[in-house]
């Protein structure tokens, strides 16, 4: 298998570079991002590494599994790994272990944490030669990159970021944590009424911006009051939310609760010589993991090339330019203009 | 006054950099431009530059005027030049003249010409070790920056940008030059039908997307059949598109039609996974003039720091990355993730 790896990289296309992807972790993200880059003549994709057992995963594109801790084995045969393992603990401690060998890309969205984690990893990026690119989706992502400009550019004024109408993954995992549940998911919703006041130019909490909006399944015999009650006064997640709990049944969820769409908006409001000026970023995601394996696949790219252009260390999506984003030769911006 | 120019780099706001800058031009961009940045620690405005006497000329904020043709006297004196003096040939030359003395940014908007423009100011630039910005505005600058963005994160779709609804000066002033007509405004405004068909992925044309309505005074005894077909055949500004044109009175003019507000959105909408994915950027500007000035403030701000920072050349926002257009110390972006 290695041999063939290797020749790999001997395809480049157009003109460009050829990136020798690994993927870790098989979930959502990772599927998606191995639909993407199957077939991309500028990446090739080594494998897929995983906590399970490979030999129980097969892929529709003949992609190869490998065990994870085998990692070490492939360095200097993968330009970047994208860790696609959710926002855990875990990650940052697989990032930091992993930029000793590879450059790693992840879409890392605690938000409370990520600062830290950026620090930590530029520390060991730049120990190591490596470069890393951390919270390179949307929210982190594109969202951040919003939030910055429409600061710098309207600074008199007030952000406010709306999340959904969309699943939100994580809330729905912890609703499936609560004894009795068999099924799960949670729709975040943007209230209308603070819609309005963000227009206005109001500076809301996520509080005041958002419902949430729960369908669950029990199982048999289940204590329903004491299952919404876990949800209502969930710390973080539910608690100082208005949260409606909808109980519901096997068929009724697998035929209307099973998408995984998403999207927000990133709005700032505004004055400037005395009139009112409104921006905003609008995501509307039929499905929250393609686009953001899409974003991923876009960063993997530029990560690539900064990467042989010398660049190192750990970055978040504010640190490159839109033309470095998009890379080709010379001017490649002129087209958009 | 030279004297006093001098002692304000003494002056600089919170160990950033004091950014001295002229204007040139005083029209609605550069009496915004002038208004923003009255009162900012990190600016020190030397003067306005403009082609009437400056005898003649006024400013509520006590600012110096100066003949444009006396600048050649300011080398070395201004650190940035903000050229306010609208897209004709004329900003061109001025540009290529000027860029011998003094780092530039302007919001040149004509789309045809700008990528040529950018390329003979990029060469002079580097010949002369000055710095420039072209395009620093919202189109081109945030919606051009915003194309690129989209098409590299979403591959798979249609872009199409939408202007107004609002007020093109340009538009305004093709009319005004007919025989008979006495004021004159033109409002853009996108089509309905045509959004819903840009939600859905379809490329369309600039006739597609947008309908033209003008609202104009004649003088007494003009031939209303000949300005309205003078108007709705003018090649380039109206002929192929919907236009409505109103005759209106003084009255009404100046009571309605005196306002400067733009606007427009950029969107995109692909497919990846085979789900669709849809991704927008809208602005809503009272006051377009306004909001345009404080685009470029920020990128003159941006400019100042790039140019210390030993970066010679003509640059469009696009070379520019979040970071370095928000400039501070030490990962300024970490609030924003």
């Amino acid at each position: 298998m290695q041999a063939q790896v290797l020749s790999l990289t001997a395809y480049s296309g157009c003109g460009g570079i050829m990136t020798r992807l690994g993927i870790v972790g098989y979930g959502n993200l990772g599927k998606a991002v191995e639909r993407i880059v199957c077939g991309m003549e500028d990446i090739s994709l080594v494998g897929v590494f995983t906590r399970r057992d490979p030999l129980t995963l097969r892929s529709p594109y003949g992609t190869v599994f490998y065990n994870q801790k085998d990692l070490k084995d492939f360095a200097g045969q993968i330009d970047v790994l994208a860790l696609c393992t959710g926002s855990s603990k875990d990650l940052v401690d697989l990032a930091l272990d992993l930029a000793r060998n590879f450059n790693t890309i992840d879409t890392f969205d605690n938000h409370e944490v990520i600062g830290d984690y950026l620090i930590a990893l530029d520390k060991v990026t730049k120990t190591t030669g490596r470069l890393s690119f951390v919270g390179a989706g949307w929210d982190p992502g594109l969202f951040s990159m919003m939030r910055a400009l429409f600061e710098v550019v309207l600074p008199d004024g007030a952000t406010n970021t709306f999340w959904g109408e969309g699943v939100s993954q994580g809330h729905g995992e912890a609703v499936r944590k609560i004894k009795g549940v068999k099924k799960a998911v949670q729709y975040t919703i943007p209230k209308a009424e603070s819609v309005a006041l963000a227009i206005d130019g109001a500076t809301l909490t996520a509080q005041d911006r958002h419902r949430r909006e729960c369908f669950v399944v029990v199982d048999d015999g289940a204590d329903l009051e004491y299952v919404e009650n876990q949800i209502k006064t969930m710390p973080n997640y539910f608690d100082g939310y208005d949260t409606v709990v909808n109980f519901i049944d096997d068929d009724e969820f697998d035929l209307k609760h099973t998408k995984m769409n998403h999207g927000g908006v990133v709005m700032r409001s505004g004055v400037v010589g005395g009139q009112r000026q409104i921006l905003s970023f609008d995501l509307k995601l039929d499905s929250n993991p393609d686009f953001t394996a899409s974003v991923v696949v876009a960063y993997v790219k530029c990560l690539s090339r900064l990467y042989q252009r010398g660049e190192r260390g750990a970055r978040t999506i504010l640190d490159v330019s839109i033309n470095d984003l998009i890379g080709g030769d010379n001017r490649p911006s002129r087209k958009y203009l």
